[in-house]
C-alpha cells in the first residue's frame, strides 16, 4: 500500500472514526443547565417558534447549518458507488464547510428507488438546515434533483459539483482570457465533456459574457449539434449547428478549451491546433484530459489550469462553496440565484489580482510565484481574504436581486 | 415574562441561536491536513467502503451518530405544533445525547404527508446513521412508524417517549414495589391514559413480571375493556374482561397508579380508595395528575414518583435514553429488543440501591436525602455510574440475545 494510500485510510480512521463530531455551543452542566436546555425550558423556544417560525432562526442553529447530501452515484472520479461509500467524502465536505466559512454541517446519505423518492426525501427533512448543498450526484438525473427541490424548498439548494465548479472555473478564465489580451464574448470555446459541471460551466460562462453559438459541447459520440437526435435535453441546450463533428474539428482555431471528461483525451497535436494564446482548463481528476507539462511542450503561448493542487491555476470547488453559503445564510437566501453566482466569479477573479499575503505565501512553499500572470488566475484556498469578499458579494448581490430576508448588509459586515 | 422563561429563551438565544455546532475531529490546518480529508485522499475510506460495506464504522463517524427525529405532532405536553417547532427540543435532545454519553447526536425535522411518506423519508436516509431516536410522534401514529422503521432499517430504531418512559417507570416501579412489600406479578396496576408512554409503560411491565390481566388502562372515555368497540389495535390489546367502567372503580384496592395523561385527573379521595402501601407514578408534565403534596396528605403509607425534577423519584428519560444508545452502538446492535430494555430496567433500579457518590450529592444541593427508599427509588441523572451499568447491561444483553455485531465485549468496556 503507498505511504499516501495509508496516511489517508489513517487519518480517517483514528483515533476516532471518521472527521466530525456534534459537540455543544451552551453550558449543560449542572442541573439548572438542564432545565433551560431541555424541559422545562425547551417549551419556551417552542412556543415561540410555533407563534414566528421565523423564530426557528433566532433559537436553534438552523440559521448556521448546511446538510451535504448525496446518492453516491458520481463520488468523486470513482462512479456510483451507493450512498454509504460517499460518507467519507460527504463529512470532508462538511469539514471544509466548517474549516472556511465556521458553518455547521452534517452530511446525509440518502438511498432511493426514484428520482421523485430522492426528491421526496430531501424536501421532507429540508427545514431542518438553512441550506443543501448537494454533491456527487449523476448526470442527468442531478438537473432534474436540484430543479425539483429549489421549487419545493425555501432554503439555498446548491449543487456543487456544477456550480461550484462553474464558478471556480469561470473566474479563472476571465482572468486567464484578459491576460491573453481575448475577450469572452469573441472567444471561441470548446467543451470536452457534457456532464453536471460541464454544463453549468458553459451556462456560467454564458452569463459572464460568452457566446452560446461560439461554445462547442462534446460528449462521448463527439460535438454536440442541432442534427443528433441521441440528446437529452440539457445537452439539447448546447447544440450547435454545425457540420463540424470530431475534437480535432473545433479545437482547432479554438481560443478556450475546458475538460470536464476523462484523462488523456487530448493529444499535444491537439492542442497546436489552437487559436494563438489559448486557455486550457484540463479539470478531470485527478488525471487531467492532458497533462501540463505535455501541452506546455506543445505551445508556451498557452495559459493552463487543472483540478490538481500540484500544477499552477488549481480549479478547486472550496475556493467557492463555503463563502457562497455563508453569504446566502448570512443573509437569510431563499436561493442561490444567478446573481449570487456571478458576484461570486467576479469576487474570486479580483481576488487573484491582489497581492497574495505573507500567510499564503508560507502556506505553499512548494509554490514559486503568486502575482496575477498566467501561473496565477486564481487565488489559493488559505487565502483569508476568500471568506470576506466573496461572502460579501454574495450576500449583497442576494439582496439586491430580492431573494434576501434582510434589506441590507449588517453594519461591518465581514470588515477585514 | 416570568425570569425562567426569558432566561430559557436567552439560553436558546445568545451568544449563537441554538444548542449544538458540528466540529473538526481530525487536523485541517494544512493543504496536506486538506489533501488527506478530501481530495485526493478521501478516495481511499471511499474504496474500502465500497469494497467493505462494514468499513463505514471504521472511517466515518457513524458509529457514533445518533438522529433524533421528529414530526412534531406531540412536543413535550404541547401538542401537535409541527416540525419546526419541535427543533428545540430535538436539538435538546442531541445535546443530552452528548453530555451524557458522549453520543454525536443531530436533530432532522421531517414534514410529510402521510405515515408512509414519513417512514420512506425516514428510512432512506437512515444509514447515515448509527441509530435512531424518534422523539414527540404522536400515537397512534409512532406505533405503526416505529414498527415499519424497525423492519426496514439496520440500525437500533427507538422512540424514547414510549421506551425511555417505560424503561425509567419500570425501574422506579420495582424499587417502589420491594419497598413497600409488593409482588409485581400480584399487583393491581390502573394505568391512566392509553397513548405511546402509557402503552410500552404497561408492555414492559409486563415483561418484568406485572400481570396483563391485573391492569386496567384508562382513556378519555373511561376503562378499556373487552366490549369496548371504540378503541384501535394497540388500545385492545390492554382490554380487560371486567364490569369496571370508571377511574374509581378500579383505584379501589388498586397497588398501583401509573399516570400518562394529563394535569389533576386524580384526586385525594380516588387515592384513599388504593390499597395499603400503594405505588403513585403521576407522570403528566408539567403537571402531575395529582400534586405529591395533595396525595401524601390524602395518606402516607404511598410511595410517590412525578416527571418533575423538584419532587423525589423524577421519572426522567434521560436516565436511560443516553445509556442504552451507547450500549447498542458498541457492540454495533441491529436493534433495541426487550432484553436490552429489561436489562436496561435492572441496571437502573439496581444503581438506586448503592450508596450515592459525594459529587451527585453536592450536585442536587436542594435534595435532603439520597439513601435508597421511598424518596429515592431511582438514581439521579448527574450519577456518572448510569452510562458504565446501562451501557455495558445493554451491550452484554445485546451479545447474549443475538443482535449485536461483535461477539463479545471488548476487555475492559465500561470499567469503573
Amino acid at each position: 500500500m503507498s505511504d499516501f494510500r495509508q496516511k489517508a485510510l489513517d487519518y480517517h480512521e483514528f483515533p476516532i472514526p471518521g472527521k466530525i463530531s456534534v459537540e455543544l455551543t451552551k453550558s449543560a452542566e449542572t442541573a439548572a443547565d438542564l432545565a433551560l436546555a431541555y424541559s422545562p425550558g425547551v417549551a419556551e423556544p417552542v412556543r415561540e417558534i410555533a407563534a414566528n417560525p421565523d423564530d426557528v432562526y433566532r433559537y436553534t442553529n438552523k440559521g448556521n447549518l448546511i446538510a451535504v447530501i448525496s446518492n453516491g452515484t458520481a463520488i468523486l472520479g470513482l462512479g456510483d458507488l451507493g450512498p454509504m461509500a460517499s460518507k467519507p467524502v460527504m463529512e470532508g465536505k462538511a469539514l471544509l464547510f466548517k474549516r472556511f466559512a465556521n458553518l455547521d454541517s452534517i452530511d446525509i446519505e440518502v438511498k432511493h428507488r426514484t428520482i421523485d423518492e430522492f426528491v421526496d426525501t430531501v424536501a421532507n427533512i429540508a427545514d431542518t438546515f438553512g441550506g443543501i448543498n448537494l454533491e456527487d450526484i449523476k448526470a442527468p438525473e442531478c438537473f432534474e434533483i436540484e430543479k425539483a427541490l429549489i421549487e419545493r424548498c425555501s432554503i439555498p439548494v446548491f449543487h456543487d459539483d456544477q456550480h461550484g465548479t462553474a464558478i471556480v472555473t469561470s473566474a479563472g478564465m476571465i482572468n486567464a482570457l484578459e491576460i491573453q489580451g481575448k475577450k469572452i464574448e469573441e472567444s471561441v470555446i470548446v467543451c470536452l465533456g457534457a456532464g453536471a459541471a460541464a454544463t453549468a460551466c458553459m451556462e456560467l460562462l454564458i452569463k459572464c459574457g460568452a457566446m452560446r453559438e461560439k461554445i462547442y459541447m462534446l460528449d462521448r459520440k463527439g460535438v454536440i449539434h442541432t442534427r443528433r437526435e441521441d440528446i437529452n435535453e440539457y445537452k439539447k441546450m448546447f447544440a450547435n449547428n454545425t457540420d463540424k463533428r470530431t475534437l480535432q474539428d473545433v479545437i482547432e482555431d479554438a481560443d478556450v478549451f475546458v475538460g470536464v471528461s476523462g484523462p488523456d483525451l487530448v493529444t499535444e497535436d491537439d492542442i497546436k491546433l489552437m487559436a494563438p494564446n489559448p486557455v486550457i482548463f484540463a479539470c478531470s481528476n485527478p488525471d487531467p484530459e492532458i497533462k501540463p507539462e505535455v501541452a506546455m511542450a506543445a505551445r508556451s503561448d498557452l495559459i493552463m489550469g487543472t483540478g490538481r493542487s500540484d500544477y499552477p491555476n488549481q480549479v478547486n470547488n472550496v475556493l467557492c462553496f463555503p463563502f457562497i453559503f455563508r453569504g446566502a445564510l448570512d443573509v437569510r437566501a431563499s436561493a442561490i440565484n444567478d446573481e449570487m453566482k456571478v458576484a461570486a466569479v467576479k469576487a474570486l477573479a479580483e481576488l487573484a489580482k491582489e497581492p497574495v499575503l505573507p500567510q499564503v505565501l508560507q502556506a505553499y512553499p512548494e509554490v514559486d510565484s503568486m502575482e496575477f500572470g498566467p501561473n496565477y488566475v486564481l487565488p489559493k484556498p488559505m487565502d483569508p481574504r476568500l471568506l470576506p469578499r466573496i461572502a460579501k458579494a454574495v450576500a449583497q448581490a442576494a439582496i439586491d436581486s430580492g431573494v434576501a430576508g434582510i434589506e441590507q448588509l449588517p453594519e461591518g459586515y465581514m470588515a477585514e
